[in-house]
């Protein structure tokens, strides 16, 4: 039996979060845990969007220079996420270690799309994105993008060949 | 500045979602907690695909009459995740109750599309998606959906006005 | 092989938690879900921890007629927890549903230790404890538990026959 | 007003475990991240937990040569927890990175407690314990530590000076 409307056409933006990481993309390692597991024994998707705040995390501190903890705390601007999605293409298990890498996919006025792309031995395991919009924290207003984040961005991308 | 490529264009079932629920749409309530809100006060958004899990589990059991449990423990039937996505439109509070509702988007031949939306007093904050695949947990094999749950999908769908 | 050093001597009030619930002790129920369980198919620790957390917010809301959340973002009064612990004596499995009861063990001058006990059926699955700290958000120190929820507790803890 | 019956006494492993780290000790770093992080901007306690469960995995592995997803899924030995216990003595906040470390405090039949402590620059901010029992996966019966695994347990009880 068919699909009743026939599948999503994905963007382009999906097409290439699927495939591999560029050589210049910001990575990390994740191992994938016991507790990261279900019953199947496979990964509970949420875990994998909170790996992703996380790389968001870790690629801002150590790889734009940009402290993501003082973005926040002293700086008093956030990252709240407006839209998130992910692909899950193959499932992972406990004791794999999962290499998730960054794209830089759009920059707006406010607003930041991540693309994030899991590997394990070069193999796309998944593909998602979050979308992140400038946010002054004490009155949740939407703010531009602060000029050193919204460089360090262009210059990330251009070094990943986007 | 402009976005490079401009904003995706969103499916219509995504604006669908963005709708208050149809009267005849299954939905249950859930409080939002202190451990469910981040420094910024609002909820960090993988607990809310954590929800959209249990709230499938509670329209599979209490909705459809398709005890949710028994499907994985003892049909050995699993419904993995292999595509969720979430547009979050208002940010939600500790001590407020977020009532998720759910509509049949999609029935293929091995995937389902579920929307799922949160309101807040009428007014929508969440909108998302999850797509599941039938699978035989012995194997992992996508497996077409059983005749009972498709019929019943069906009739929700019909019951709710898609 | 005998333990080295012998088994540590439980408390009267691990004792006493290890019985079932008191007839007048603040109930709530929790069904255990997909997510709350891991590869062996019970109920990953961590979450019975995060469970005890809601249990506590339920019973100041709607058992001791104090509203957390207002507490904490309008009194800006915090309970931040010092000690927790807990017996896991009998694993619980995805479906079952789970009835977590409050006893008050302890009223301090600041810290109050409040006794969680997990039943299904009348048996005793675990039985836990946490100890919490009223403190001052804007400075986080210790303060003196305040005189309405002081005496709700006493009230409490004389109903439940402590 | 004092308290009721007086503090709980401690026991000596638990003033063991609010010492520094002895050098021998297996350690890792967990970074402190947005999403550990509550409203009140300090880690939610559950997650402390969750980190145990992780430290643990990693000692198995990179620190006794004891792969522990092998363990489960090959060997088919769990290790659920029957107790945990944690003191909070000061709370740990986004940026920071915290280091863990890990005792042998009991080795008996089946059981093994062990005591966890996180330290920042050498300020005990927690100290826990968990005791886990060894079990065989296909009927949950508790069984003998396998010899292997209690004569690597030895060799780092008495590596750390214990």
């Amino acid at each position: 039996m068919p699909d009743t409307l026939g599948p999503p056409v994905p963007s382009p933006d999906a097409e290439a979060r699927r495939r591999p990481l560029p050589p210049g993309a910001f990575r990390v390692q994740r191992p994938i845990r016991f507790s990261h597991t279900d019953p199947a024994g496979i990964v509970y998707f949420p875990v994998y969007f909170d790996m992703f705040n996380g790389v968001v995390e870790d690629w801002f501190t150590h790889g734009l220079g940009i402290n993501y903890a003082d973005l926040i705390l002293e700086r008093r601007i956030g990252l709240p996420i407006v839209h998130a999605e992910c692909d899950f293409l193959i499932p992972s298990r406990m004791g794999e270690t999962l290499t998730l890498g960054v794209r830089v996919e759009r920059i707006g006025r406010s607003s930041i799309s991540i693309g994030i792309t899991g590997e394990i031995e070069g193999s796309v395991r998944l593909a998602g994105r979050l979308t992140v919009v400038a946010t002054a924290l004490d009155d949740f207003a939407s703010i531009p993008i602060p000029s050193d984040l919204r460089s360090t961005l262009e210059a990330y991308r251009a070094a990943c060949g986007a």
